[in-house]
């Protein structure tokens, strides 16, 4: 007896931490995601180059902290219909898990100015994770 | 001894659960988070007049987008020190509210092409929580 009211107490306390967590659900559809912050700024890390100013890198910096917080919140999908199913495949947790880590690659070359490794970071980490996730379920 | 077992079961799915959401953890400090979302999706909104093409307000549509998102991570915070701690306090969640609303409101005036609906929007509901909040949090 004394047991199940431990255990119930835990639970209740539990309820209360996911009922928090829930909050926290997304706001937005994918797409709505994608033209209101992911578009925008992988344009802007894509289309770098010839950099010299401190404000052109600065900027190159911020787009890349754009595409990392959507992709925080692409962990959890979007709003539209399917999409939190879509979000718990592990294929979407591993495509958005290159975007983040490439935009942490864009940082990278940012904070010492090299724009060969800037190059690459777009090129070769980020582009391929959008590129592979489009196909995937854009369609769906 | 049913009942505790019964129990158990629940708290292990319960714990399952939580670790789920605890993934979610911030990816940004909210300076970040301020320079690469909300800072330019702002000045679009605000800088927003004489709107004509239909391009032009879709980027109004596009950055109130970007905001919406921005204040779905800021429901829980940034990744710097304290600062989980200042987004759990009622008045940034009231804040936050405040900017998702106005940010909806932002969107009703694009959707009806209401340059009017669409300066209040940005002056009178989105303004002042951004400037309330930076107030309150800017150098804790």
């Amino acid at each position: 007896m004394t047991n199940t009211r431990t255990c119930l107490l835990m639970l209740f306390g539990c309820v209360l931490t996911v009922s928090q967590a829930a909050e926290l659900e997304p706001e937005l559809q994918v797409k709505q995601l994608m033209n209101g912050i992911i578009t925008p700024a992988t344009n802007t890390i894509w289309g770098a180059y010839q950099l010299e100013t401190d404000a052109q890198w600065q900027e190159v910096e911020n787009a890349a902290y754009a595409v990392i917080g959507a992709a925080n919140l692409l962990a959890i999908g979007g709003s539209a219909e399917g999409e939190a199913d879509a979000a718990a495949t592990e294929q979407w947790q591993e495509f958005n898990a290159q975007m983040l880590a490439a935009s942490r690659q864009v940082l990278a070359a940012v904070a010492v100015r090299d724009e060969e490794a800037l190059s690459d970071a777009g090129n070769n980490a980020l582009y391929p994770p959008c590129e592979g996730c489009h196909q995937q379920y854009q369609n769906q």
